[in-house]
């Protein structure tokens, strides 16, 4: 019997449980993030937590398709549970917004479920705060979304944090320079993540066993030292000789300086090394870190060829922060509120008109107000307002309100009249 | 190729997207709702979307394991969304809260996936937003779950509403005491439903078939009767026979006679032929209704019994309201923001840094601020602006910041310090 009790207790792998704390930790970041999503012209879209599995991954990509948390309807249909927005609000806009006057503006703040990730492993429910930015197609709308990032963060109370800007144009005008385009996938897969994590020792057995030349090898391994100040652009311009990367490094070198104008530059690291996504994403890429969290705090970029696949072609850009690593690091600023703290206790045995009052009176100003429900000595019910951290017990007796203060352990009678001062 | 993309633009049936204004108003609904629960000293949970199978439905029931959206796991094992939230925050209390002083105040506010439903069979996505009182078995307790009920109600504006009330004590009792307990279990749903429904002539025709007796008939009829004020649970007592019965009815009275001293007796109508879920429900048993919306708004009542499933035997008492009823309701009373508006579109071409002190200035200011991202001409911009309801536009242009109002149709130069005094 004990078993199955146990049993019962658990919850599938990797799911989400938010008690009290993180509850009410959450709500004041979902509430801070879209009140200035908001402020920016971005509205919210809340879509349905699963979707036809086609819908979802609109390109049958396999890696996608591994992810995913997959069920059958009973009329025969795949679903499956959202792992993350952007696909979602792309179909949304190809069915509500088609004729609306571009560009449009969506946030979103909801949880999304994917099969074991590569860096941790253990989650597999993840909330994300994000917003795209659809139909316009240029360097200031790059910049609003990584200004907008930038200004979340601030307003979470994270001023350390550095955004990693790179451009998927770069490294596709590159491969196709190089005639790097017939790649074996999983070859191509390899070289990209060496280059990613900047890892040149992966890199280099890599390019030795694939078999690429002297220049070649020498030109990715580059790529990895592609990272620093806006004199990366630079750098990175005397690396190529093909028109397609020199247009990514214009388009950064635009996007860079509407930042600089803002003053969001300070934040902005460039890496051509950049290269998650590059399939996906069409133009710029980031990735946002914090110092101590090896993870990013969230990403983005953009992704101009998405919302053709819902028939709706349309550029777009946008970036998802991750709630649970911002948990993380808001917890080591300590910028997030506590457990949740109760004001009072009313103890009212007798159910009086005078308790009612009480408790109206001080909800309806905002306190934290816990009737008591039992019937016990005043010292259980003490002990159980200490235990809740709640600060001050109000007894309602013979008509008068005691007021004991559990934190300095003092009684003494109040009124209506006081309480209505508080 | 078009019937390609008209299929990506599909949504599961049933499910819920919510488009700006649907979102916006979501969240009004949500945060005032956990506002007043938090300031009846309940704190928020926040469940996984999907538990492992055997812990949504304990007791195995065959209908509810119907209503289940189930997938298996990767590792063989069946899982489910949740299809409400009770369930689910009694595993949390039995697993996290096991150890600590009673009562338990949790709330919640999320979705729940239900197959068809009854009475709208179109919808099997719902947002609930609940509270769950454990581990406290009395009036009190009792009176504390419908007395916040009525207050969300009044909350969000909802003035006119009626709670329904009965017991399910008094309806288990009657049905030993007319020994029909071992009812055909079709028949015993049926002739539940029926009375639940007050639908005598079925009710009548139903009796008959099963081939009661008079008086056992009789009394069943009866039990569609009782309905209507305080004196209902008089006219009870002298139906019945058994202490069960007899022993649910002083329970009512007692938590009318609270509710009469706080005031929210006048929203109570005493009903015993409220025998939805009386298998479920130990006690009290409530649905809360509004004129002119067929379908209860929300309802609860007191389930001593289900904590003791996950191993921890703890009394408890709660109720859920439906989102979407509250929406339709509440559009009705007009007590809802409408479509998101913009305060200001600014254009500023140049990127200057006066735009970005305005954009920056007005956002801090709590104004919504659209940032021209497209470079086109400036009666485009006007159009675009107009088509999103945006009061002003703010035209940056040679060191000047000039305004334009879009309703009036008139223009002016104004400047940061008359903007800082908005």
């Amino acid at each position: 019997m004990v078993g199955k009790y146990l049993r019962r207790l658990e919850m599938p792998k990797g799911v989400n449980l938010m008690l009290p704390l993180q509850a009410r930790r959450k709500r004041v970041i979902e509430n801070k993030l879209l009140s200035l999503f908001s402020s920016w012209g971005y509205t919210e879209l809340v879509t349905p937590t699963f979707e036809f599995c086609d819908n979802l991954n609109p390109r049958r990509d396999r890696e996608l398709d591994e992810m995913l948390y997959k069920f059958v309807d009973r009329t025969g249909k795949t679903l499956a549970l959202r792992h993350e927005l952007t696909a979602p609000i792309a179909r949304v806009a190809a069915a509500h917004y088609k004729n609306a006057a571009p560009p449009l503006r969506f946030s979103y703040f909801n949880n999304v479920y994917r099969y074991a990730e590569p860096h941790d492993g253990r989650t597999r429910e993840f909330y994300q705060a994000g917003v795209e930015l659809i139909g316009v197609k240029n360097p200031q709308a790059d910049a609003e979304v990584i200004s907008m990032l930038s200004a979340s963060l601030l307003e979470l109370g994270i001023e350390e944090f550095q955004i990693n800007l790179g451009h998927a144009g770069f490294f596709r005008g590159l491969l196709a320079e190089l005639r790097l385009n017939d790649l074996d996938v999983l070859a191509r897969k390899a070289i990209l993540a060496a280059i990613h994590h900047k890892d040149a020792v992966l890199l280099d057995e890599l390019l030795r066993e694939t078999g690429l030349s002297a220049e070649q090898s020498a030109k990715l391994k580059a790529v990895t030292e592609l990272y620093g100040g806006r004199e990366t652009i630079g750098r990175a311009r005397e690396l190529i000789a093909n028109a397609t990367s020199r247009g990514a490094l214009t388009e950064l070198g635009e996007i860079i300086e509407i930042l600089a104008r803002r003053g969001v530059d300070r934040h902005i690291i460039i890496d051509l090394g950049e290269v998650r996504g590059v399939e996906y994403y069409s133009g710029m890429i980031f990735e946002v870190f914090v110092p101590a969290l090896g993870s990013p705090l969230g990403s983005g970029g953009r992704y101009d060829n998405l919302l053709a696949e819902f028939g709706f072609p349309s550029p777009a850009v946008g970036f998802a922060l991750e709630l649970g690593r911002l948990l993380i690091v808001l917890d080591k600023v300590g910028s997030l509120p506590d457990s949740p703290t109760f004001d009072y206790l009313v103890v009212d045995s007798a159910d009086s008109e005078l308790g009612t009052k009480v408790t109206g009176l001080l909800r309806s100003k905002g306190y934290t107000v816990i009737q008591e429900v039992l019937e016990r000595a005043e010292k259980a019910s003490k002990r159980y307002a200490s235990g809740l951290g709640v600060k001050t017990l109000l007894e309602i007796k013979d008509n008068q309100i005691h007021l004991f203060d559990l934190k300095d352990n003092v009684g003494r009678v109040t009124s209506i009249k006081e309480l209505e001062r508080l």
